[in-house]
């Protein structure tokens, strides 16, 4: 346990006083409840501050501020921290002082410390029992609420190459957004051993620069499954432009109904959409569509080990959205004796992909809150930094995994043409 | 179903007479016998030879000859083909003309097709559920039975450089044996991001060739456990004369009982030895050892999905060894939040390595009947013919898994460095 700057003690909640429990004061109580909840998470070090201005721990360390505007945002959160943080903090009714980023990843590491058998693990551990569906229809409204903000509102962050809404692959660390989405886009095409005239299947497409990329730089052609029909528009017209329709049919459609036999699968940030129960049932319809010298690859959000994604941001963010452990992509991949060649794990790619997205968010954030409000800009804000801090802090990975029938003799002999070509 | 050269009918069998059951005569039920033996496997495109040199089946693009040269050897086949096959190749009794790798090559990919509801099948799944147990003393019998049958016999056909019983790596496939033995040991130190003074811990050290090759090109001190007394013996001596023993301790113990902590764990082709059920186990050691910035590779043979190794080759090759799915190595990292970093899956190496093994294990043959006996070197033949064909056909995997903590961020920020050193 870390050692505090601690102005909480027993002896103030005995002087608890019932009659300051409503208005501005600040009760005994209410110290001791705030004071908890940091213990609870470990006692990052984070100043604490209370509506009333009282800065009630100040660590020595300290890396930002935890300020409460009001009573009911302290209480709230600590019946549900893992989903009313996100509210309260879009609500402005919690903010954080000085670098968000390294504020999260201050509470995630404190987190990390307490003990499994902690009051707070069981609260998470009781959400992640809450019942959630991936049905064909469910998807779809999972899938709208993300994805059909608007096209507009991700050109505004996102990379101005492709539109990539997934982990880029910095082959250097000083990379620019737009090439470390270009070397993202290689590394799966060559993971893929690519060549002209194969035939690709992509499931989940997002707005389709991955498909243009691929047949315009491997020639192969392209069919991307994709149920967001404001990104299917999107992808179409953009290939229509570059002149590449004739290679790519973007079908508005689930991947479950992917028909037909391809060199190629590749499934680039779909996964995390997918949901755990329906695994055995993507790896069937990548067994039903891939020939027996075909070649696949599945980029997904990961864990270390099973856990659901945090409440908030699965029910505000990304509803329906689980990343898994590779245990549990395994099942994807052992009902069909699919050959797993290869996994690489990007974490700190995201952590630097979501900084250049965070930085060019907040040079829109005007644009942004005109567009929707201040509790999105807030949101999404909170979204993009305590991201950042998953993956510099280990709670999320990113896995590329790389595979093949199991009779396919035709796979790279080493990976070394992954990092010696042009 | 393969279309067959094929002799035998059920007119043949209902001629089936009780009188030619025994001696040398060949009976119409013999026949139905050994052409539904085949059926049972798939066909595979074999000759088939009866103890008469009756020549039952005669497929046109045959790649070898399976004849059985007695009644009992047939008989005994079907009532357990998994286990029998190679005590009676062992024995003599049954032989493979032409091409061996080829022959077990086709035998592996024709029982892919069959059905896994088929009779085969079935009796392969009542064989998987035999009990096996790796209890501290059950390994000490497993690792004696192998690796005590002396050093001088592994001398006969192992690199000359490090002695090295697992898989090679091949940066270019014409490599030699030695050449990629020790680029195998460049490739794991390379991905342990070896430094001038980590402390490493290797669990499983054969002869102690890669301990040697890390204090010596790496310049790390290791402490090696292994339960194989005459390895151990072997490993102290050559690192004295080596004047590499002030860097290296050689133990004689069992990897559960490591103790100490270290930058870097290693374990080289012992999971196949540790049992699934000790796995969880196995990551508590790791996890007890490893410093927070520490890292770590396990490198074992694996499957697509579970199943267990070859009844024969468990029985009298390597008691106790079983190939794990990577869904069942994660119980090793996911219990305690180990970040896996990197899997490769280098299956056609291990063919390779294989190759080369056996091309000096027929070079030395007659000196290895001489030290042991026939059956001896029939059934190490038939031993590594057979895992050549399970590693090209895809029935076996190499899988290197690359590890940390979750919370190290010291780790290589891509692969190329493994690509681009001298």
């Amino acid at each position: 346990m870390k050692s505090q700057g601690d102005s909480c003690s027993q002896q103030e909640v005995s002087s608890y006083s019932r009659s300051v429990f409503s208005g501005k004061n600040v009760s005994a109580m209410d110290r001791w409840v705030a004071c908890k909840l940091m213990q609870l998470i470990g006692n990052p070090a984070l100043r604490l501050k209370l509506w009333n201005n009282e800065e009630l721990m100040s660590p020595q360390k300290a890396v930002g501020t935890l300020h409460f505007h009001d009573r009911g945002s302290l209480y709230r959160v600590i019946t549900n921290p893992d989903l009313h943080f996100g509210d309260l903090y879009s609500a402005g009714r919690i903010s954080i002082g000085g670098n968000l980023v390294a504020s999260m990843e201050e509470v995630y590491r404190s987190m990390q410390q307490v003990s499994k058998s902690s009051l707070i693990a069981q609260v998470i551990t009781a959400w992640q029992k809450r019942p959630r569906t991936n049905s064909l229809n469910g998807s779809l409204n999972n899938i709208h609420h993300h994805y059909d903000l608007g096209n507009e509102f991700y050109e505004l962050w996102l990379d101005k190459e492709a539109m990539q809404y997934t982990c880029a692959y910095y082959p250097d660390v000083e990379a620019s957004l737009e090439e470390a989405q270009i070397a993202k886009m290689h590394h799966v095409s060559r993971k893929l051993q690519l060549k002209p005239g194969d035939a690709v299947v992509e499931a989940g497409c997002g707005w389709g620069g991955l498909a243009r990329f691929m047949a315009k730089h491997y020639g192969v052609t392209v069919r991307s499954y994709n149920i967001s029909k404001e990104q299917v528009a999107y992808a179409r017209n953009k290939a229509r432009e570059q002149g590449l329709d004739s290679q790519i049919e973007y079908i508005e459609d689930d991947y479950r109904n992917i028909s037909g036999e391809y060199d190629a699968f590749v499934s680039v940030g779909m996964l995390e959409h997918v949901g755990q129960q329906q695994f055995k049932g993507l790896g069937g319809v990548i067994d039903k569509c891939l020939k027996s010298n075909g070649r696949g690859l599945v980029h997904s959000i990961g864990r270390n080990s099973p856990r659901l994604m945090n409440a908030w941001i699965e029910k505000r963010i990304f509803p329906g959205a689980y990343p898994p452990s590779i245990k549990e992509m395994m099942d994807i991949f052992e009902p069909y004796d699919l050959s797993v060649l290869d996994v690489e794990n990007m974490r700190l790619h995201y952590a630097k992909t979501l900084e250049h997205w965070l930085q060019r968010f907040d040079e829109n954030d005007k644009k942004i809150s005109q567009r929707f409000d201040e509790n999105f800009t807030r949101a999404w804000r909170l979204y993009l930094a305590g991201s950042i801090a998953a993956f510099t802090t280990g709670e999320l990975q990113l896995f590329q995994i790389v595979f093949s029938r199991q009779e396919n003799n035709q796979i790279a002999w080493t990976r070394s043409h992954l990092y010696t070509q042009d």
